[in-house]
This record gives C-alpha cells, structure tokens and sequence, in this order.
C-alpha cells in the first residue's frame, strides 16, 4: 500500500484554510491512507475550553469530516486525522479515520497531554483496530505513544499499521518510534505538524519530523522539522503478522503477563 | 553514587578465569553497584544442557557468588551479574544482587531467548526491586528489554535503577534504551558482553556497547562493540523520583490500565 504522512502548518482557528491546505497537499500525491496531524483543523494551542466549544464539531457531521470523507471518496483512500470532537456536551481530543469504502471509526486520545486536560474529557472508548483492504489500522494520537501501553495494546488487538496523528513539542517522539515498532512489529505513521503558536498561555513550537517507521525499527521517513511536506512511502503491512524475532520468540505469544504489574 | 557497567570478553566453560578477569577490571575501579554481564562467568553459548549442568552451580553457595560476595565486601559495594543458576533440579538464567551491608537477591530470567529455552527453565518468580543505601534497583536480563512490559514493571514497583546483565547478539537495544528510561523514568545499567563463541549450533558474536542511560533517555556512557571495559558514572537515582513529564502529567499516574489489553 501507499501511505502518506502529511505534515501540516495550520493556522489556529483558520479551519476552512487549513482544510484546504491539507487537502491540496493530499491531492498532490495519490496514496491509500493518507494520516493526518492531531487537531490540524483546528489548530492546538488554546488559551479558553471556549475557544474549543467555538471549534469543535461532531464526528460524522462536521465539516472536517465532510470535506475528508469527500477527498476518501474521489481518491479512493483512506485517511485519519486528528480534530477536536463534541459530543454529547462533551469535546474530545479525537482522530477519524474515514474510507471510501464506507469505514468509519472513531477514537478519542486516551493520555491527554498538559493543558488538554483543561479542554478535553479523556477518551472513554477502547483503543480499536480498524480493518482496510489494506490491513488492520490502529489508531493512537501524539503523547499516547509514550505510553507502551499504548501502541502494544493496538498490537495485541491485531494492528499492522499505527496511524499517529502528532501535534509533538516534546523532542523524544521520532527517536522512539523504533523502538514502538520493533517491540510490536508494526508499521507506524506519525503525522506532525510545524510551525509556532504565539498564543495560549504560552508559545508552542512544533518539532514537524513526521515520520514512517518499519516493523524492524528502520527510519522509512522522516519530515524535516520546518515545511509543511507530503511523503509517501510503498509499505507491505502483511511482514507485520510474523512477530517472531527468533524461530523460538514469538513476540506476543513470549509475553509473561502473570508477571507484569 | 558511583554506577559501573563492566564489559567482559569471557572464555567458554572456564569459570575461574573469567571472574577473576572481572574482579580484576573491577578492583581497577571504585564504584557503588557494579554491574556485569549475564551468564558472564560461564559463557553463553552452550551446546548441550549437559553444559549447563556442568557449569551451573546454586546460588548462596556458588563459587560466583563467594567470589563476588567477598569482593562486595571488600569493596564496600553492590554487584549484580547473571549467572547459570542449578536449583532443585532445574536450571536458570539467573541474576544476583549482592551488597556489602548483607543485600542478597535473585531475579530468574522471565523471557528467555532463542536456544536458552532448550536449557533453562523460565523465571518462576516475579520481577523484584531490591533497597540499597543508594536507591532502589530493579533487575532485568538481556532479552527482557525487548519486552515494554519489564521495565514498565519494575519502575512500577519502585525501580530508580535498571541493573541489566546482558548477552546481546541482536543490534537493537543500545538505542532502544533511552525509550526505557524516558516512558519510565528510570536509570538503565546494561553491562553486555564482547566477542565471538565459535560453538553451540552456530557461533554468537556479542555486540558490546554496554551502556549507561538517564531518565531523560541520554546516553551517559556507551563501551565500544569490541573492547573489555569498565566505565563509571555519577548518577543521582532520587531524580527518577520526579515522574512529572509537565506538571499535569505524571508517567505512571497517568496510566489508564482500563484500556490496556
């Protein structure tokens, strides 16, 4: 399959310009899944949980998931990305994940990070594997991969591939998604986002470094850390489901769990 | 306190050469905790389980063990090595504490790798941190880094410190274990092995590179692939005690094993 990392540079709360510059990155390049920044509608850095009320939407009748669910269709991908969701009276830092084939799910960040504490509830729904023609997609968002947790539980539930919608300030992410990767055996898709927020309570400065990386901890691609950028790399999610690192390791089945705390 | 990892070329089968080989790079240094190779005073390689047998011995009453209780002694230290542990019939691979103030302590290897599963028994105890006047150390062996679910364990249970004996053969944990020490908060202490055994099914060659990591997942020392070694550095375990990784998220706190297959 071809998967696509699209690294945005949005505007906070210019979300019509940053759907549509998204969206021209994606249709410059053709690719099956295309995977997304957290929040890249929306922008990140809030300073009031108004301004999220202000920008969030409902999952499958917003516009950010109008416009997607209308790019899935023409090309005939799949795309996840990350938006601020209201639901039920309550906003959620959440990521789609949209295909043409009538896929739909949902998935609510489950570690919130710093002051998204402040906006959004914590996800209350399970970590969930979504099935494409192309393999089994989990989805986790930004400072969920610091949890191992995190990634192993998507792995134990059958993903091939984790779709990583990232809005990252911390430095630690792409040189730890290898090891993610090697200790799952999974492809990974981590979607940044550049550029300076110069509002909130504080400035935030995104570290961009969108990356792709291999079931065996190989650096597919990396971003750089200052343009926005579509890359796309041709990967075979079918290497994953061998999970064993020697004939006699098997990496799930050698787990111990009557011994983890 | 001063942490060393002690890197050792040890020949197959002949026990008595290498402790004292260790003891000697060993007594060239003062250190707190030292901390050696697994399996590192019998070799690794075996080719049949008769090997083992011959070569293990029990714990508190095992010439590895006296030799290295009385240099902890000596010294006024703590040494944690692995060891080819013989108990009620059953074989181990096995790792020791051992401090001069009376610390006794043993870890059995809970994942084994590859061949070891033809020789020893799997850990039947659970992964352990034990006090010392300098912080609290948990221990792990070689293969079981691989594993998130290891490290995550013993930081759980109150690990400032990851002594980990090793026999590294495949190339990935170097640079995996600064994600070990950053999702836990944790010192790591790998103290592997160098050269070839040209013996067993098939030679094994040990990649060296033992390490000494930080919390903050910086490389503090890193042996080269091929030299024997002892290196020493100064580290502060009470900075592990400070899980905030901004001050609204705390790195075990923030766990939500609810969701965690």
């Amino acid at each position: 399959m071809k998967l696509a990392v699209v690294q945005t540079n949005p505007t906070f709360g210019e979300k019509s310009k940053n759907i549509a510059e998204a969206l021209q990155l994606m249709q410059s390049t053709q690719a099956d899944l295309y995977v997304l920044p957290e929040l890249f509608a929306t922008g990140y850095n809030f300073a009031t949980v108004e301004e999220v009320q202000h920008l969030a939407e409902p999952f499958r009748t917003g516009v950010t998931f109008k416009e997607l669910e209308q790019f899935a269709h023409e090309q005939r991908s799949y795309v996840v990305y990350g938006f601020a969701e209201k639901s039920n009276g309550k906003l959620y830092n959440s990521a789609g994940i949209i295909g043409h084939d009538g896929t739909v799910g949902l998935y609510r960040k489950i570690h919130l990070f710093d002051r998204e504490k402040l906006f959004f509830a914590p996800g209350d729904k399970p970590f969930q594997v979504f099935d494409t023609p192309h393999g089994k997609v989990g989805i986790m968002v930004c400072f969920d991969w610091y949890f191992p947790e995190s990634a192993r539980t998507l792995a134990l539930k059958g993903a091939q591939l984790i779709a990583h919608p990232s809005n990252l300030v911390l430095p630690n992410c792409p040189n730890s998604m290898p090891t993610r990767c090697l200790e799952n055996r999974v492809f990974a898709a981590t979607a940044n986002r550049i550029g300076t927020e110069n509002r909130g309570v504080a400035p935030l400065t995104y570290i961009g470094q969108s990356q792709i990386t291999s079931p065996r901890g190989e650096i597919l691609h990396r971003a750089p850390a200052d343009k926005p950028e579509i890359a796309v790399k041709d990967v075979d999610l079918t290497v994953t489901d061998n999970k064993n690192v020697t004939p006699r390791n098997h990496l799930l089945d050698d787990r111990r769990p009557e011994f983890y705390a």
